[in-house]
């Protein structure tokens, strides 16, 4: 069996030791238990689990038809909030590049309700023959249903009722909701987000494989790597098992009093995947009063910010290190002055100075007593991405439940909600 | 006296009441003697103290002829890290259009060592004639010395020495150093990055004055908001002073175990500004086994993620959030179906409903035990965010001091550098 993804505790054999093995290992075991006997709570919500193994031929080809016809448009405008852009986000960060990149330019909106920022976007559209993908599975989100009826209202006063159904996808709930009736009413092609999958596990849905295709992200190989997970995750013991093991982990630093957990990335274009995986544990596990604080930092960027913090500041932080072990082919110049004095590098690879760098912080964060664990991966592309996100989904799960909190639901965003429908005398 | 930002502390009135405000003020008064006074720890480091009221014309004129002759190129890379260009990117991104900006592009290198993101850059830039803006105190720090070798290494190829003189520019120590040694040696022309000046309190130099400029920021605007703030914050007493307020609460938020500080932002364009704002304070207290850790969220994007940890997480957090009070025109359109059920916020302004959703944030997150503090902004421009870096230096500064540690020193930024070049084999 391929083991995609290799989990380091080497530097982190301090607090390992001072809690009990055993009992952690039952415990994940236990969670791992109520996941996939779908007895624990929210598990209405376990759509997700088999999803990259279960969808069908069918379906893909549909979402490739339509991502081809998106690609004969000049831009594709993706509408939606949390999870309904967090993971496209990432994987399109993660896979293209970052000047150069020749793929269909995607543009997020409704994610907030900036006006500087919508009203930039709408001047850069300006009589441009974009696509647009509202995804929201009620329609009644304020940040997306707004921003749907800016753009909405300008491809409207362009375009035939007849025409709008060749620039407009609709992703929303399959019979309820104001989006869908919309939908319906104005002969939208659309998309399904399944009703037992919410927002921050929805990554292999309709909501991110659509505008991912258009942009010419190979949706079958992101599924594959999700699907060889799954497997690894479902059939191996705890002992070669890195999501029980991870979540374990997770839970002994929390009972620590480790309270911070910090994923640390060191490509640039991994930035937005800490905000995918923020808002993956943020809001699966922050609730009863409970839960680690996700949060992030870029490096070796933040070493020069952050890094102070970590190094010297309270022990109450653990570090999470994402290893790319290929990444990019750049080779330091020979310059013959050597007035830098850095010839003493030339010809090696920028990639493995930095990972070298990786190397070195992972030692001073461990003496200055923060735990550290590696997670490498072999390289960034579909496979690898798709089995990284699904591993963290199955870790979530795993280790909200040994948390005893339900990882599926997020009564605390309701409040805000009710607030501001309130004070914006919505009738 | 003009009051450029205004604190609101409605929603602590719980938490300050717990606290002795009168033991609080005196501490605060007493940080501020000690950083006036120049008497604490880390005294040689204040030179940004008087900075903007001091700079002279000579000097803004310089830039701004070095900015113009920038602005003949086509693109501007600067290559710095931490202090060298946070302070840059988050003005930058504050006040330069997203998506239409015809201002001068500015690209930054160096700020880690990432192989996809400096070869992609390098492609961006092959046969172009750009500009190149070398930031280092040192000139030994590697990330931004190995950036500086490969975009030397390219203009070199392709210019004259002569030529070069007109296309580099180094800011860099007034004498010592190799990146001082190299810039005499190719007749580069060079700013200064004073020895009373740490990278995190570096914004009002030439570090990220020559840069801005270049980019059609109006450097002498963002001075005067300093100066403006500067007198204020020196001459008014702790009830008509923010600075000393801030600083205050944080330490009382502190002492009530409120260890993590959110900064929140409700403009997309602040994201940048919030890493800077953490590298300050996280850089400036972290420190002792000490200091409150800082971190931010973007929302209202952030409150379908991390928003739900916020509201029922654990209760060890504080909010501060920016509120810009102008902040775009753009209205929100009239559908004569209604079939979203929007119309009741139609004909009102998108960046209103955004303050909305900002004060219905406020309240729920004050009722579910997040203390908020509000600090408010007329509109994001130069004078106004000049008066708001200048704020938050001087704030914590004054917090520095009040938890007992130094505010201007960086001792376990060494940690790593040491094992790195140890592990890279640096004769």
């Amino acid at each position: 069996m391929v083991k995609m993804i290799r989990l380091d505790f080497e530097s982190i054999r301090d607090i390992s030791s001072s809690i009990d093995p055993e009992r952690m290992r039952a415990k994940a075991e236990e969670a791992q238990r109520i996941l996939e006997g779908r007895t624990g709570e929210g598990s209405d919500f376990l759509g997700w689990l088999e999803l990259p193994v279960q969808i069908s031929e069918g379906e893909i080809h549909a979402l490739e038809e339509m991502a081809s016809s998106i690609q004969k448009t000049e831009a594709l405008v993706v509408i939606g909030i949390g999870g309904s852009y967090l993971g496209t986000r990432s994987i399109l960060s993660a896979l293209t590049k970052p000047f150069t990149s020749k793929s269909l330019p995607v543009y997020f909106a409704g994610w907030q309700m900036d006006a500087l920022y919508h009203k930039d976007l709408l001047s850069l559209l300006k009589g441009k023959k974009y696509f647009l993908n509202m995804i929201s599975k009620s329609g009644s989100t304020l940040e997306p249903a707004l921003a749907f009826r800016f753009f909405w209202n300008d491809l409207e006063k362009r375009y035939s009722s007849k025409e709008l159904q060749e620039l407009v996808a609709v992703t929303t709930d399959s019979s309820k909701g104001s989006l869908r009736k919309f939908t319906d009413n104005h002969s939208l092609p659309s998309f399904i987000i399944p009703d037992d999958i919410g927002g921050r596990f929805s990554v292999f849905t309709p909501v991110a494989l659509l505008p991912l295709a258009a942009a010419g992200i190979n949706i079958r190989k992101l599924l594959e790597g999700a699907a060889e997970m799954r497997m690894i995750l479902q059939q191996t013991q705890f002992t070669e098992n890195p999501a029980l093991q991870y979540a374990a982990y997770r839970h002994s630093s929390y009972n620590s009093c480790k309270k911070i957990e910090i994923l640390a990335v060191y490509q640039a274009c991994l930035g937005s995947f800490a905000e995918w995986w923020k808002q993956l544990f943020g809001e699966s596990e922050g609730k009863d009063g409970k839960g680690i604080f996700p949060t992030s930092v870029n490096l070796s960027s933040d070493l020069h910010s952050l890094g102070q913090w970590i190094q010297e500041g309270e022990r109450s932080v653990f570090e999470t290190v994402l290893d790319i072990e290929e990444a990019g082919e750049l080779e330091i110049p020979y310059e013959a002055k050597d007035e830098d004095h850095l010839n003493y590098l030339s010809k090696r690879k920028l990639h493995d100075v930095n990972r070298t760098a990786l190397k070195a912080v992972l030692k001073a964060h461990q003496s200055g007593g923060v735990p550290c664990l590696r997670i490498s991966l072999e390289k960034l592309d579909e496979k690898n991405l798709g089995a990284l996100m699904y591993f963290f989904m199955y870790s979530c799960a795993v280790s909200a439940y040994m948390l005893g909190v339900n990882p599926f639901d997020q009564p605390g965003v309701e409040s805000y909600k009710k607030n501001m429908f309130r004070l914006l005398g919505k009738p």
